[in-house]
């Protein structure tokens, strides 16, 4: 299942690789050493959760069923229109962002506000419906780096010790 | 929109009544003057908030597109038979349940496993996908309830001053 | 017990209307009309809530308990540096800042980030623990800002009907 | 650290043991083979988290403040009564409960309701606070429930592929 996320992300126009930038940007300051490589073997981790690849799922499907107009009214409006009172979005991506902790969740806040790389295009592509595919590339990044922090920590300790 | 939610949920079997004898027996034995109908009025309460009417929409649509084959394999399957580990039917129930706090959350997570009243109907209907809606109910009813924990506990302070 | 808790904070150096200043900050760019005085009564309603109080006196206990040695190790120290890992501070704030819904979790995260106003100030504080204070005051301005967006909403959908 | 936290435990007289016990009901009903070793084992897995560490720490040092009546008015009569409407204790075991997903969640609402094993006797334990305790214990059992229901998964995807 971990590929046809992969997958179905790609098709959506997001990379791994483009994820792995933002968790760069997020982590990086903390982490003189840090790499892009690092980075994108953390966004591969976060991939293997079930609860990720279920998030996944959900968010792109109701991306698509609004994008070919297969929803009802009002939710089809509302979710086109990424509505700024719709939260479900961002619920679904903070179960992500979650998955290691409080940091995932803070960064992810910080994300959602202002919305650097790949996540600012999609947040204004024309013609398409990204309201959940958006936050789920914010959720995976913030989760990636939040595992780097925790790694990070762990190293340190041992040199300690 | 909250006329509009009631009537999507009767339109599935639920009535109001119905969720409002899940928070009756959720509250009674903390609350001994408390009726049937004062579950109602809580029931409509929660019926207010945008939140709640936002999550019955999102998850209503995945039950019917599940239903009507109208989704994509895995998630499809997932769905429809309400895969043990799949948990985006309570992540998103669980915006509900929290509300009014962490007693709606814990009232929920009681609901889930004992499944009383109609959340255990739903739960084991033939032929229909009721996958987001049981929990949705339980969402409700425990929110219901914990809007009355609150209520009783600010009249016995207004009693002691 | 509202009045307490706000001479609580004051004690610790934090203005109501030092708190107002964070959230005129958050809401202002979407919501043209809004003035400092609107923050200040929303911040207001936030300190009406029992679980926004209950908070406040738990986390500036901590603070207060580690500041004057009377913790044990290792959690005095985790609490007096304000270890990075230490998350415990942010959950606890994260439940103020959910009570009026996903906005509000998502500014914490950014001002959790950001550190504008009294919480930059509070954050590097020097002889004092403030580790439980800062991400108070964060999730207080954050839940303040919400509540106005909320409110904004339902002024623009009661003009259009 | 872990072996702290274990004896910490262990001091206010919860053994592993009685954990894996409760963690045992909850999983046993939906895994024939489970055996009480196992849920040893995943007790001990939960107890290598950071963040359940932390809250261990957090949660006891707060029950030990209010027994040693270190707490200033109102908190300690709040924790050393556990005041229905204080949902602290609650919020803060559901970051443990919530480490391997909702599943632990919804089987924290459950235990706090019903009150089984060792946690029964925390509840009603005279002249002691164990506030924090009770709440941070059926945290733990669900955490470890929510794992093995997990791992169970995963086996029996490997045996189908």
């Amino acid at each position: 299942m971990k590929e046809l996320v992969i997958n179905l992300l790609k098709q959506r126009g997001v990379k791994l690789r483009s994820i792995a930038e933002i968790a760069y940007d997020l982590q990086s300051p903390y982490n003189p050493g840090l790499t892009l490589e690092d980075c994108i073997i953390s966004v591969e981790q976060v991939f293997e959760k079930r609860e990720v690849q279920h998030t996944i799922l959900t968010g792109l499907a109701l991306d698509k069923m609004a994008e070919e107009d297969n929803l009802e009214e009002p939710l089809a409006t509302i979710i086109k229109t990424d509505e700024p009172l719709y939260g479900i979005d961002e619920s679904l991506a903070m179960t992500i962002a979650n998955i290691y902790g409080t940091i995932g969740v803070t960064s992810f806040g910080y994300l959602d506000k202002k919305k650097t790389g790949i996540i600012e295009e999609l947040d204004s592509s024309e013609g398409r419906v990204d309201t959940f595919l958006d936050d789920i590339v914010a959720g995976i990044a913030s989760a990636a780096s939040a595992r780097l922090a925790h790694q990070l920590k762990k190293e340190e300790q041992a040199e300690i010790s």
